[in-house]
């Protein structure tokens, strides 16, 4: 079997993991680059296999092209990652416990958390009416793009995408479904992530609630439990709850995977958010889509609970200033520099991912699965980073 | 055993069918009021269940509210019935092909059928921007009414009944793995449903794409494709497919079932289009979605094939109008009206019915079996001209 990290590399552990006892690198770069290329693979070798079985009409040849054009578009597979990795430690630490799947069946089952991750993206970026993603335009507005001359283009660019984002669900799960799986698994998984997907679906409702509300009215807690719904539960628990029931792991190690991942997830958003306020502070050419639709992000939350009054004031108004000006834009920066939010939500982030850190040391998981659960960590850390 | 159709009521049936040297009646109104009784009852349970499971937040408590009151609105709840009396009749035909699941199992792949139905039409009103649905404001409507002093609130509602639409296909699936069936079935019948879901995708897609289109540049075989694809698969063939093989029907006997399906659910949609087009003539007060749309109909085609040159340039004019005007819309009316298209495709649809039912002789079927998939199909009929 081959080994799941790279050699030890101290030096690339942050600081606040330093002091731990026994210290397992996280996957190398060069591990992780040949696991990506072997999702990608999957991924496009499972695009192709459904072209040949649904597209038999001429009409779907360009939007077909369109849809795979965007699910191959190169990512950080964070959760296909996660699940494969994953499953190696859980495998190998707790030993002959359940039968072994096939190499095959492991890629499908990262196939099926890609192909998830990309519908939500699809509706999120027609929710949040965001224009790129990844780097190109999103998918409402690649197919928009299709409809040159046609009136209605932007309406029929954002329905032609939520049906497509649709499409993508079903896929991702027929394609977890068809895979060969040891018994009863197959029905285990499926159920595992859709209950994260509904986790998700309510999460992403209370984020579009939240937007509705004043920033005084919704509490730091709701945006934290939001959070949880909307990316925890099928960014990290989902792909390694998934893994640890493959590799026979029962309902109390399933237990110890949410109490690891429910700082990480919140973490990992954080890094999000704050690498989203980052870039925004670069470059003023694209607006957030965070700001111009008014969501409740922990950083303005935070931002409103540091400022004085007259600021809170003005924050407030940048936010339900409707359609953003440059000048509210800049105005809601500035007042959240000022807040010092920054730094406060960076050392959250920091204790969050010790806390999860901690929580690998679980006493039911072997001791090589309590180390390479950590070292898994750093993974997830370095992603929020590099979004 | 119960029987599953009421005494024969020859009177019921329509004359192209009477010829049939054996006639069984379709299910009696009795019978059909207890089932659907049924299918109620198990959708309000397990709604119910998953409240408990999920809403753990006041945030959602009036979401739900408004979700679970939508599911649960009056409706025909065909495909469900379709599963439900397709399964006692290829189990009593089949005999002892396979291992009989309960009847609570039963139930709850008929309470996923209807959750997936929900599902579709949640997104299809959307997409349509409809007002209403089985009388009541549809879901994203509704839901807008709950923000009635947000500026945003039009699209806070579309955004939101995106992602409970999600959450309802998720529900819908959710609701399939958990049903305790005989041995693999379970991954058969979600294989099935998905594949059937991926192609109502599909068929939405060329519904959308169609109608950016000069309805003289859509074909009628186009349209014909795009119905099969968005309509019948998942309302005719998936719920009896998967009725078939719970019972032990194999793959052969699922052809013939495409077979029957594909006719049926062609005229089962002229059907609905026949009644969207009637109602309209009664009241002006609601401008159909699918005028509103520039929806490519099998009717306004067909008009449009049926006109001389100069009316011809006039239905062009009132589809490509953009916003309706009441004057645009009498125009339409009055031009499908003259062409005829009305009695065309009414004879096409007695047509379609007629061809399914002789696709129900199939020799592979037991002689039962023919006969009470004949009486099915009068459901079917039954349900299109009650919306």
């Amino acid at each position: 079997m081959s080994r799941v990290y790279g050699s030890l590399n101290q030096a690339s552990l942050s600081s606040d993991l330093a002091h731990a006892s026994t210290v397992v690198a996280p996957p190398s770069e060069g591990e992780i680059a040949r696991l990506r290329q072997q999702i990608d693979a999957s991924l496009a070798d499972y695009l192709e296999a459904q072209r040949a079985a649904y597209l038999r009409l001429p009409v779907f040849a360009t939007l077909y092209v369109d849809l795979a054009d965007f699910v191959r578009r190169p990512g950080k597979r964070l959760r296909p990652l996660l699940f494969l990795l994953g499953h190696r430690v859980f495998q190998r630490g707790l030993g002959e416990r359940a039968a072994v799947p096939s190499e095959a069946a492991l890629a499908k089952v990262a196939v099926s958390l890609e192909l998830l991750h990309t519908f939500i993206l699809v509706h999120d970026d027609i929710i949040d009416r965001s224009e790129t993603r990844r780097g190109t335009p999103t998918l409402h507005r690649a197919l928009e793009g299709r409809f040159a001359s046609f009136t209605h283009r932007h309406r029929a660019g954002r329905n032609l995408a939520i049906v497509m984002g649709d499409v993508l669900f079903a896929l991702a799960q027929k394609c977890l479904l068809e895979t060969v799986l040891p018994e009863g698994m197959g029905a285990r998984l499926g159920t595992l992530l859709l209950g994260c997907m509904v986790e998700t679906g309510f999460g992403e409702a209370a984020d579009i609630i939240h937007s509705t509300r004043d920033v005084s009215k919704v509490e730091l807690s709701e945006i934290e439990h939001m959070y949880c719904l909307k990316t925890t539960c099928y960014t990290i628990e989902g792909p390694l709850a998934m893994a640890a029931v493959l590799a026979g792991g029962g309902d109390e190690m399933l237990e110890a995977i949410g109490r690891i991942a429910k700082p990480a997830g919140l973490a990992f958003q954080i890094q999000n958010d704050l690498h989203e306020f980052a870039r925004f502070e670069v470059s003023d050419a694209e607006v957030p889509a965070d700001i111009l639709e008014g969501k409740k992000t922990l950083l303005a939350r935070l931002a409103f609970e540091r400022l004085n009054e007259i600021d809170r004031g003005l924050l407030q108004m940048c936010f339900s200033a409707g359609t953003p000006t440059e000048g509210t834009v800049s105005k809601a920066r500035e007042l959240v520099t000022k807040s010092g939010a920054v730094g406060e939500l960076t050392r959250k982030m920091d204790k969050l991912f010790a806390q999860s850190y901690a929580e690998t040391r679980w006493p039911g998981f072997p001791a090589s699965v309590q180390e390479e659960l950590g070292a898994l960590l750093q993974l997830i850390r370095g992603a929020a980073a590099r979004v």
